[in-house]
């Protein structure tokens, strides 16, 4: 056993504890109430840096248009002369933990059952986060030094789509030059099968707001009179797609890539049990665009799905109301090539359009901050085939190339701003309920993480990363 | 100036600062943690009865399915020998007061401001039903005695659709048996336009549940993949009337008595400034059934409104989930002939077809409590004519007759379970936001409502119903 993995045994059960305090801290970007809790869990971010050796450790403010944003954590250390530099990245903020109610245990009350770890956040991504920076320490502590260069930027804002932190990339390139990112924010197919990440999904939110009379009305007086905001926004909303789960709006579909017979090949590859997937899930049926399989559908092809809705009244029992209010929010997924704000403005064009034949109610449609690019990178990339050789070594198994849902903002701002591809490494599992009540983490993909990051960085240091 | 009239006026200030007291017990039928405050206002009532010298004063229980419900509360004075027997109705439960931050006061907290009181139940129906116990004391106090015999039966659970009273009242068929129902539930048409009701709308209140997986989801991991409840529901929703406003459930009219021209005359004989109802609605055009006016769509017609939806992530900012289920509240309002229970099976069967049309999600369609059934009074009652000479002379104007489009499922009860109509006098004005924010009344009609029940009471024991 090689010293640093020793001592990553010997502190196994600390690290555990520490994942527990950093779950503790509820750090739900998008509610303004926790922006304290994103503060203090950037602060324990930098401790924890500090602690195992880290250098210029800072906390660094995102200055936004609305003020402050949520904050970046930054350390580094670069004494491995003649070696590759890694950026290494993450994210310490967590989604919202609605409905609190399908919680087994409360959501920031982090709890180990059948060796795993429940709490929000587990696996998106304080648990993947936390895994570079003990096995930093572990090199630091045992053998004095790290193998290649490395520079941690972990930032509070990915759960609401980095607004600030892309910029953020671009004004501080100097500071974040690199070789190669290696993101720990992702997750493998399965304990046996590991992947490698080559696309995300961009992202585009909007919110669609419809009102009606001053007040709410009587909905036996005025019921049958006077336009319903509900009714109106129902329409809107489901002429935003075919009965069949097509998109509608004109134009959404200009800019997609079409998938290849070879990437349909590609993905068809991949082992994929339907039955079970919907089984799993608890749904009797798949639903989605013609035309394309389960997968392409989450892998590679652009959806919208509304994320919420609300208007009237919610409460138990009957209340005669006509509302004059009703809202619903949602997301876009985007492959290559769209962009995000050209999707904005067709949806908005289309919902606006509609609204013209909605008589007696004003729809206002928005964008709401957070967009992502969509993100491909190339299957040969050196960093593709080196990680791939570990993957391969630890699994026993090659990785699975595949694309992901899933956006990751600022993967594309690496690229674009720093011209760094960023490879994936990170160990959480798909079925572990991200962004859902009871997220969990299984704490063998913590222990495996470990080992994986020590290797592919004595691995590059060995290889070099052209 | 008569006795009684005199003793109003004396303590025209203590009856506003009872109503205020009244006004301060949030009787909210419709949600669980008021029961007692609904309790409250059963005794609050039964005390008050006392202390205007009624006799019998009880409060009593309405067993329900589910338990008991909210009470009822009997009072009588049986000593006018050879007179007719009047009962009196009324209800001390209110609406809910959500959105709570668009009142101006809180709603409990009754404020008067230029001569009105603000508060939830000021008019619907509190303020209202206050008025026949003072008018009831006024002659017991003055005179020793009432001009007619009356009866009072107050409800507790009107804004929920009188799920146990309405039974309760066939229950009790010899304890309520009486020659009129005079109901203290309703509206005028303005300061100086006197209304006669003859038409109420039945109702019956639905909701609809989509189910889809077994939780919330990652909307970039399943989106696009799995069936989103909420699009299922909004389609759902849609489906159940046209871009125009026409209801679509087959089978929804079938029992419909269509609007002769002389009806349609008679309501078109109101006056009826539709620039200005619109204008003071704050909304830009109407919308309704194709074919008909403003006014028949809300007097005429039957309704089908959203009353409440709901799904997903309702927060500030953006949340990326697939939800796993939405909800829908839903009343009709139906006319004369329509079957509430009919109705209710008409849109299951509409919704569930749809639904089969839907993949990937579980749709459960339920009646919820409370249905009423249409209700129509022959214009030329004995009652109506006696009374529209009592407000011809009160206002300088004979009394429109007119339809509305709530529902007060008791009146079709008293018609079938006891055989007799019901004569509504009530005072509030039909622009006091009855079950919206800044619910008011104008303490002139709580005057003007007491010298109008003293009248119709000394006409009903010199004139006889017959």
């Amino acid at each position: 056993m090689k010293p640093w993995e020793q001592y990553l045994a010997d502190h196994r059960e600390a690290a555990v504890s520490e994942l527990v305090d950093f779950l503790r801290i509820p750090a739900i970007s998008s509610l303004k109430e926790h922006m304290g809790d994103v503060a203090a869990a950037a602060e324990w971010t930098a401790e924890r840096l500090r602690r195992a050796g880290i250098e210029n450790v800072q906390v660094m403010p995102t200055p936004g248009p609305g003020g402050a944003g949520h904050p970046v954590v930054y350390g580094d250390w670069l004494h491995a002369a003649g070696k590759p530099t890694v950026l290494i990245y993450g994210h310490f903020d967590v989604q919202p933990v609605d409905p609190v109610n399908l919680w087994t245990n409360p959501p920031f009350e982090p709890t180990i059952r059948d060796g795993r770890i429940y709490a929000r956040g587990a696996g998106d991504d304080k648990g993947n986060m936390l895994i570079p920076i003990l096995v930093a320490e572990a090199f630091l502590k045992s053998e004095g030094k790290l193998p290649v260069n490395l520079k941690f930027i972990f930032e509070g804002q990915e759960e609401i789509g980095s607004p600030q932190f892309v910029p953020f990339v671009g004004a501080n390139k100097e500071l974040l030059e690199a070789d190669l990112v290696i993101s720990a924010d992702g997750a493998q197919e399965s304990e046996t099968q590991p992947i490698l990440l080559v696309g995300f999904k961009g992202l585009v939110p909007l919110q669609i707001d419809v009102y009606g009379a001053k007040t709410d009305l009587h909905s036996g007086i005025y019921g049958g009179a006077v336009a319903n905001p509900i009714h109106a926004l129902v329409r809107l909303l489901d002429g935003l797609r075919s009965p069949e789960g097509k998109i509608q709006a004109p134009g959404f579909f200009d800019d997609v890539v079409d998938l290849t017979e070879a990437d349909r090949a590609q993905i068809a590859a991949v082992p994929f049990d339907e039955a079970k997937y919907f089984a799993d899930l608890g749904v009797s049926a798949g639903f989605g665009e013609p035309g394309y399989t389960t997968v392409e559908r989450a892998w590679a092809r652009p959806t919208l799905e509304i994320n919420g809705i609300w208007g009237g009244f919610q409460g138990e029992g009957v209340k005669t109301v006509l509302p004059n209010e009703a809202h619903a929010k949602i997301t876009c997924r985007l492959v290559a090539n769209q962009d995000p704000d050209q999707i904005y403005r067709v949806i908005e064009a289309h919902l606006n359009k509609a609204a013209e034949e909605t008589p007696g109610v004003r729809v206002v449609v928005k964008q709401l901050p957070g967009h992502a690019y969509p993100y491909l990178m190339p299957a040969d990339h050196p960093a593709n085939r080196l990680v791939g050789e570990v993957l391969t070594e630890m699994y026993g198994n090659p990785p699975h190339y595949v694309r992901m849902g899933g956006s990751v903002p600022v993967l594309m701002a690496f690229l674009r701003q720093l011209g760094i591809y960023t490879v994936t490494l990170a160990f959480a599992l798909e079925d572990e309920r991200h962004h859902a009540p009871d997220e969990f983490l299984r704490l063998a993909s913590f222990e495996r993480g470990k080992v994986a990051f020590g290797e592919v960085w004595e691995r590059i240091a060995e290889r070099g990363l052209e």
